[in-house]
């Protein structure tokens, strides 16, 4: 791609906003942890440092380096010190039980991996079962101590030296991540993001938001979740501040509201409905934009958010187009509407973001649905906001590509002003709190129990949550569970967030006359009088 | 460059962005003209038929189509019609003589020349020397017969069609637009600028000057300038209002700044002082954000403009920047100081923009300079935000890219945080008995005299010393001042030696179209009979 001699090119890579911030921003504070300040020169040579400490553990360019970290300081320089060696980061999803974070270790051959000594005791007795895992490096912010062989996250440190790395690649199209995500066939798939494609989301990112070098951002939003919507790099390219959150509780955000004057924070909706509706919530002194994904704001949370002074931004977007795709653009005449319309028009995902090819929405056949806000298609993408692929899966790639598209499986109704609504999904996933469920893992879960002849998992609206999974199961004759068993069960198996709220045990599943079951027809009933099959 | 079967790469170019608020903002109004009123979707459709008027007049891709026009509609969509067809813009200043417009409708091969009627009497005698030039196109917005033969806009839109064409290229590289520099030396030079660069600046422009679909964009920056620093891109990539002027006059930008509500607006200094100093001058009810460049700022000015409610954002460039290149970041602990201390660090160039490559200081063998704010050296520059080269002049490109950097001609000191400061062009300097004295330093000081209005500093020939600095300044109306008391002004606030010999007291300094004093008029005259202009 590139050309060594071109003065008109630098490849994009977001390793140059970090490049620029700590020469520009040297002495401005990066990155607020507790009692911890981190400049932006500290924040450069720490991940110098870093990229140094990989190289001298064995590191090469393109080997997978996994993380697993709630978002701490670490966690954010990983994204820059992991690519500094030429590395890829795989951050993974914390909340995943242990034999999941375990497949997705072995899937991408991660050859280290950097765990927080809370959350490694989820994943300690699998670690066993990765062929490729070297090491393991713990950081121990609590006084935990390490449930497996590893060395502590300083000295590893002190591996690496301050001689510094070029913060510039040699091809735009080089991987910078690879996030895994629940796949409709039960096994994660791991979605590669490049170098030009973070450089540009971060940049649409920057737009949207409004981030500027006055920007206090606090990370409510996991890094884990596509690197964060390319926010980890996005902050960093204006200078603003990052301000980093253990644990997300809503006491926890209020107080850094005030404490830290956030002006910025991303969450699902759920993050919203947890700090309007908290003891704390009190009308904001200063300006605080809140980008919410994952499900579409409901009308009453919008109202409750802007009261308290807020505004909010409503991105789509998938792990596949690096978080966010589309904004929900306010339109001038829309502030002459009443409040309750306003959300409505709010709650549309929208459309492209500046730097995303405009969406489409389209029939089975590729051709665009009319614009009639009845007729539904499903979503695709293409262009610089879309993955190149789904790491060791061209089958994968291939079908989710099928006509130079990618095909999110999302369906969506097509306004006559040219705004997207998710209406449906055709893909068997239920988006719980912005954390994706693939009902094909919960029944397999389900029927692994030995009372169940067969099971089916589907959405059911939830008011917190926005879906939660429940499970319909047909007993094997002469056998017995009860509900609650079934769902124990599978919480011994699976993430927890993954196991049913309800299992309703039926005499027979309905079923097509091929034997499929009709998973619709068991939606239809729990989401009757919505308009819409999901939240 | 590219790969047309990869799903995740679009190539760069500000096409997309007039594709995505067509789409987006469509009805919202995109170019303000005294009462004409053009909404996103009719520029769009404007630009269109104007690309399809191109292609039935003959012109392919590659070609240069040359505008002479102010800052209208028409100017501004070419700046998308003009590339929408694959050929390349040639905005010519509009205040070159005709010799010069002819030299670089020749140079160019310009097969087309759209010119307003008020500015073609100028160029009209020299057109017949211009081999390639096939037509001329005449808009006429003041009721002026066309002083040649040629067709009416109106009449050549009506070549075109409403058949879309697509908003895409097939290679990042090609060239956008030619921009010819006012080179002091020997003949214009075309400056070729990519679909890569033109969108990657274009971001740049949207960060720093922190536009957003709200902005009301003045162009009291000529359009023929870099292409309005890449801001007829940026303002329309996030949907802003573009609000034209067809002359730029100080009442007129206070009675606009009122009635449309601007927000953002460039310009020189000198259109800051002459917006200062008008008696309209009054404090503003709303921000207004007004980015500078083309000399630095003196902390008079930004005083002012600060006073008036004005955020200044000064920035550096060249023509072979794509207008601007760094910016002068201001930094959070700046609003301690004093007022005079803030406006002397924002009169610094500063530091490279997000897009841009770091920026360096270079002394003859191309090793930076100490950052020690003393020692000079040239100013150099690469990356996405450099020119591709001088259309057809190989040697002039090699000259100026040798090392594999841009030579930038500016002279500058490098200070301990890394902000560049131009002392002066290369050939503006003072040498006085071996001390260098740089111009606009002193310039500084003789503005800052409260009855001086604008002054240049020039070298004159001193027998002693070899040269000794002389100022031509111009008095605010109503005021005084003798010779001595500047001098002495000065004498208070720099070293004695760079105090000027003389003052001299004008009506007028003599300027370039774009506001830049022409300090080789004022030099001539000192230098006349010397057959040279240094000693």
């Amino acid at each position: 791609m590139s050309n060594p001699s071109r003065v008109d090119e630098t490849l994009l890579t977001p390793l140059l906003y970090l490049e620029r911030s700590a020469q520009v921003f040297g002495e401005k504070t990066a990155i607020v942890h507790g009692s911890r300040r981190i400049s932006y020169r500290e924040m450069a040579e720490h991940t110098t440092r870093l990229a140094r400490a990989l190289q001298s553990s064995g590191i090469r360019p393109g080997d997978r380096v996994a993380y697993l970290c709630p978002n701490i300081p670490e966690m954010l320089m990983a994204h820059f010190g992991v690519p500094l060696a030429r590395a890829v980061l795989v951050a993974i999803n914390t909340r995943l039980s242990g034999q999941e974070i375990a497949y997705i270790l072995s899937h991408s051959g991660a050859k280290l991996l950097v765990a927080d000594t809370e959350l490694l005791p989820a994943a300690a007795l699998h670690l066993g079962g990765c062929p490729d895992l070297e090491e393991v490096i713990t950081i121990d912010e609590l006084g935990i101590e390490p449930s497996v062989d590893s060395a502590p996250y300083s000295e590893f440190l002190e591996r690496g030296s301050d001689d510094p790395l070029p913060w510039r690649v040699d091809d735009e199209f080089r991987t910078i991540s690879i996030n895994y995500t629940s796949g409709t066939t039960g096994r994660p798939k791991g979605v590669m993001y490049t170098h030009r494609g973070a450089y540009l989301n971060a940049m649409c990112e920057v737009v949207h938001s409004g981030f500027d070098r006055d920007s206090a951002y606090l990370w409510t939003l996991p890094m884990f979740h596509c690197n964060g919507w390319c926010t980890t790099w996005g902050v960093t390219a204006v200078g603003g501040r990052h301000v980093c959150l253990r644990a997300v509780r809503p006491d926890r955000i209020w107080s850094l509201i005030r404490s830290e004057g956030i002006s910025h924070l991303n969450g699902a909706p759920t993050v919203l409905v947890g700090m309007a509706n908290h003891p704390a919530a009190r009308r904001l002194d200063a300006p605080l934009t809140v980008t919410t994904a994952g499900a579409p704001p409901s009308p009453t949370i919008i109202g409750q958010m802007e009261e308290l002074g807020a505004k909010v931004v409503h991105v789509y977007g998938l792990t596949e187009t690096y978080g966010p795709y589309t904004v929900c653009e306010t339109q001038e005449d829309w502030a002459a509407h009443p409040a309750e319309e306003r959300a409505r028009l709010l709650a549309r995902q929208g459309v492209a973001m500046v730097g995303a090819d405009p969406i489409r929405v389209v029939d089975a056949e590729m051709n665009d649905i009319p614009r009639d806000g009845e007729t539904m298609g499903e979503v695709v993408m293409r262009g610089n906001i879309v993955m190149s692929g789904y790491y060791d899966n061209p089958a994968a790639t291939e079908e989710a590509f099928r006509g130079g598209w990618f095909h999110s499986g999302d369906l969506a109704v097509w306004h006559p002003d040219g705004y997207i609504e998710l209406r449906d999904r055709a893909k068997d996933i239920i988006i719980s709190g912005g954390e994706n469920i693939s009902t094909i893992e919960v029944e397999q879960a389900v029927v692994s129990h030995p009372a169940v002849l067969e099971g089916a998992v589907v959405a059911m609206p939830h008011e917190y949550w926005g879906e939660r999974p429940k499970a319909f199961v047909v007993l094997k004759e002469g056998q017995s569970a009860k509900p609650e068993e079934i769902i124990a069960h599978v919480r011994d198996r699976l993430a927890h967030f993954k196991a049913p709220d309800l299992v309703e045990i039926l005499e027979a599943l309905p079923k097509t006359s091929t034997g499929k079951v009709q998973k619709y027809v068991l939606r239809r009933e729990l989401w009757e009088g919505k308009g819409k099959n999901i939240n």
